[in-house]
């Protein structure tokens, strides 16, 4: 199996304009598709904007709305897929979510974060229930995650036993937190054994000042790509005959005592 | 209530002679009484040494054996407490254990290694089956674990959510783990808020080369102090009003949501 060529979008977009943001995806795709990515991945809330307050009731969308047939076609012209972060609008309530279009143009996946960070996101959004939400494109097995989820050990552990060999995380990692994509993604990588793809946003927004340091990481926990802390396009490879070995070498999955760890739960 | 300075001592000692460890034990903990420690932290087997093979049997102790009770002598003289790793021998059963001793000579914890790496582990020693063990120094709760088992972010969370501040950890890092020691250690300490004394051989030991780089990391994720590659004693602190204020600002054990996280047991 060839290894799949995965592209990190890191950018802010323009806050508070939906159009301007599909037009930057379309760009992002566009280039993805000419460096050979098969996969565009999108930061947190990539859609609207994160800082937008109240804004998110207005710029929220049902999960098939009219944003997601717009980038549905954008995966389809450039024959990629594409991770996006959005406001998800559903049975009345808001949820931080991601949605993953195949690269014919078809919805693949739809996760709903589940770990809300502050008191922003606690007050607009409403907690998803499902940990793991996986699909499957070129053979590799695809998890999303969003943002503090990834923080969480116990996400990505669920996500490696369920079999995911590349987890997507779209986020907006905030001052004074690198160390969050310097240490703790590659370690999340490391552990569970499995490919990180983490996509952040970047520059100040609101109160906030993103700190960019988008990563591919592999299951050596060494990064594929980084980028810096500004807008960027980095391309790096998810290897799956590369990840198969790490696995042989480091069975921390079989060597796991699930018996011992009740309090956990 | 006071940091509490802590000794880190990164040495292999003299593998298969008892006698010529504990003199070098007694050695580190005047050294480290000195720098005004109340804790000296010992890598894994260090009373007996790692890379002993078909001598494990014959000089594994009973937890009160001769030797513990040579070092209790030892912590009481110079005022500290102390950490060791050894061979446990209790029920016709050998463990890879680490027994905590306070500064008046006093045992307050023994831990066995409930996940064994590799296959020489696995041939001599038998799993513990008690994931948390705790002792309460100078107001400091204290949690043992031993290598291989901080690799499992699940191990620290179950320190962290049983109220462990300070982890100790006698490990036998070996090449080509480095990373194990350089990023995985300090991301344990941010991701459940604690700290981590991680104390390490050196040098080469049968078919072994082992890494050194000996570390306290603290709740913000960054090192107190950290060793190099050969012997060395180490100091750094742990202060508990510091640990206070990290948990207060990174609330990931308040955000936990167990309810999701049934897969992992």
């Amino acid at each position: 199996m060839p290894p799949l060529r995965t592209a990190l979008l890191q950018s802010s977009g323009c806050p508070g304009r939906v159009d301007r943001n599909i037009d930057a995806l379309d760009a992002a795709a566009r280039r993805a598709a000419e460096a050979g990515a098969r996969l565009l991945v999108c930061p947190e809330l990539f859609l609207t904007g994160y800082a937008i307050g109240a804004d998110v009731p207005l710029l929220a969308e049902p999960a098939d709305g009219p944003s997601a047939r717009r980038i549905g076609g954008i995966a389809a012209r450039h024959g990629l897929a594409v991770l996006y972060g959005y406001p998800e609008l559903a049975d009345e309530k808001i949820y931080n979510a991601a949605r993953l279009i195949g690269p014919d143009g078809v919805p693949l996946a739809n996760y709903r974060k589940t770990h809300l960070f502050g008191d922003f996101e606690q007050k607009w959004f409403t907690p998803g229930r499902q940990p793991v939400v996986q699909a499957e494109l070129d053979g590799v097995r695809i998890g999303i995650l969003i943002c503090y989820d990834v923080e969480f050990p116990e996400n990505v552990r669920a996500h490696a036993l369920a079999g995911t060999d590349l987890l997507l995380v779209p986020t907006a990692l905030m001052h004074p937190f690198p160390f969050v994509a310097e240490s703790l993604v590659p370690v999340r990588a490391f552990e569970s054994q499995l490919y990180v793809a983490y996509t952040n946003r970047t520059g100040q927004e609101g109160g906030y000042e993103f700190v960019g340091l988008s990563c591919l990481a592999g299951p050596d926990g060494t990064v594929r790509t980084r980028a810096g802390r500004g807008e960027e396009l980095v391309v790096g490879e998810v290897d799956p005959a590369f990840l198969r070995a790490s696995r042989a070498a480091n069975p921390y999955l079989r060597d796991r005592r699930p018996g011992l760890y009740r309090p956990l739960v």
